[in-house]
């Protein structure tokens, strides 16, 4: 389907029923979400086209904006090739999907992308990342892009973290929520029962944990497989789940700042754990 | 100076001529900047209370409105003790000086931070992180905060790289603005000049980078005096600029994410420098 002399439409029904998808509610009902702008649309190509260790997301339809036809031609055509469904509405009707303040006139449909927490912990997993109560999507969005930089092998959004389809989420993701299996798991003794029971030691950051991070002790854990629990940005994780992780590990703060923000921390944790899993040896 | 009782005033003299700080052109023309909320402005108590390595800076007031006086009445009361003239305001005043969705009712006056470039490196620097060209200010106070956090010496913005005083750079730094040397310098080549000049082996880092940041190679790099150039959120470090380092570093990446975001970078990178410049010994 070629966008270029194609009618441009306004607020058909299926604009209409996409609008629906920028509220949990209504992702939850369709079991769909949107995908906004060339980065996260090219990222969802990119997953269709060479599928990762995520099962590829069924991918309904691209709305496309008068004025982003012509300046996102490549990408469009990119999607019609890969089979997607392309819909040319007006740069009114691409705005009214949007959530960004300078709307760029992509916005996908997509199937949503969690998978139940033992398929994503299918394998033998080495390295997972465990939101606990985050309240910022883009906070989540920004762990998972680390934890699919680093190599992770699963996200789980457990307890009342959010929903991984959140526009901003998807976006401060840079498209790595495509990149990688995400669950999503509200009670939390059974996502931590499961994880242990895939062989994973659950770590969990606190600033006054037993084992400095830059101790040769904590590489000896991290090179093992580990579940990292990180908790909420105001308060951490609750005290009863702090105890219960296998080992609590501090970064440990050589200034005067009291922590680090819970993306940066997570980045911290995380490529440490990268590291001590797959070293290099001297002069490798 | 006691706020219970006091009468809360509104437009002021001094509350019209606090709001002209809200823009970088009013702060550069008085040399104030604002601090805002319970949490930026009880991180410069503490060092009026006891100063760091960076010079203690002049709070020429605290204006506190009507709701903030009996909500955040210890912290009025530290600042009084302290010595800081206190400025009970009404609750819209105080929400005029304020850039936050949820105004917190506490404005700090505060003389700028910056020290000259020099300053900032006296004493033998082993680990300084200068920003290059960042544009978001949240993103700038964010890498404050972990430079802070993992015990740099200095953190310098140089070029076009904003302004440290930003309300977002303030609030999302947590404090940490006030806890070590910053320097503005806006020649580029001069800074790089000074920072050699200091001892420091200036590091980019670079997708392309000769050196893995997780080889034991770049651990003998990081352990001795290094300044990290981190580039802009959109184009990373100037293709000269990369070249004119003396080492290039790559974060490893495992999975498809492309890259980290600025800050998780800075994380990564100013962490295992941290390590690597204060190793744990095993047993130790």
């Amino acid at each position: 389907m070629t966008v270029p002399g194609a009618p441009f439409t306004e607020r058909t029904p299926r604009v209409v029923a996409a609008r629906k998808l920028l509220r949990r509610s209504g992702r939850e009902r369709a079991g769909r979400f949107l995908v906004e702008g060339a980065q996260a649309v090219g990222a969802l190509l990119d997953v269709l086209d060479a599928p990762g260790p995520a099962p590829a997301p069924t991918v309904f339809e691209l709305f496309v904006g008068e004025s982003a036809a012509s300046r996102s031609a490549d990408l469009v055509a990119r999607a019609g090739a890969l089979g997607v469904p392309v819909n040319p509405v007006t740069d009114r009707a691409a705005a009214a999907l949007s959530e960004t303040v300078t709307p760029q006139g992509l916005v996908a449909v997509c199937g949503v992308l969690d998978v139940p927490l033992c398929t994503a912990l299918a394998g033998s997993p080495r390295l997972v990342t465990v939101l606990v109560g985050t309240s910022d999507p883009g906070n989540a969005g920004t762990v998972i892009r680390v934890a699919d930089a680093a190599g992770a092998d699963a996200v789980v959004l457990a307890g009342d973290a959010g929903d991984p389809h959140n526009g901003k989420c998807v976006r401060s993701s840079a498209g790595s929520v495509f990149n990688l299996p995400i669950a999503v798991e509200r009670e939390v003794p059974a996502a931590l029962a499961q994880l242990r029971a895939s062989g994973l030691r659950l770590v969990a950051t606190s600033a006054s944990g037993e084992l400095d991070l830059h101790d040769p002790a904590a590489d000896r854990v991290l090179a093992e497989p580990v579940a990292w629990l990180l908790g909420s940005e105001a308060h951490g994780l609750p005290t009863g789940l702090m105890a219960e992780a296998d080992v609590r590990v501090r970064i440990p703060i050589h200034g005067r700042a009291e922590s680090l923000n819970l993306a940066t921390a997570a980045a911290v944790c995380v490529y440490a754990t990268s590291r001590a899993q797959r070293p290099i040896r001297p002069g490798g």
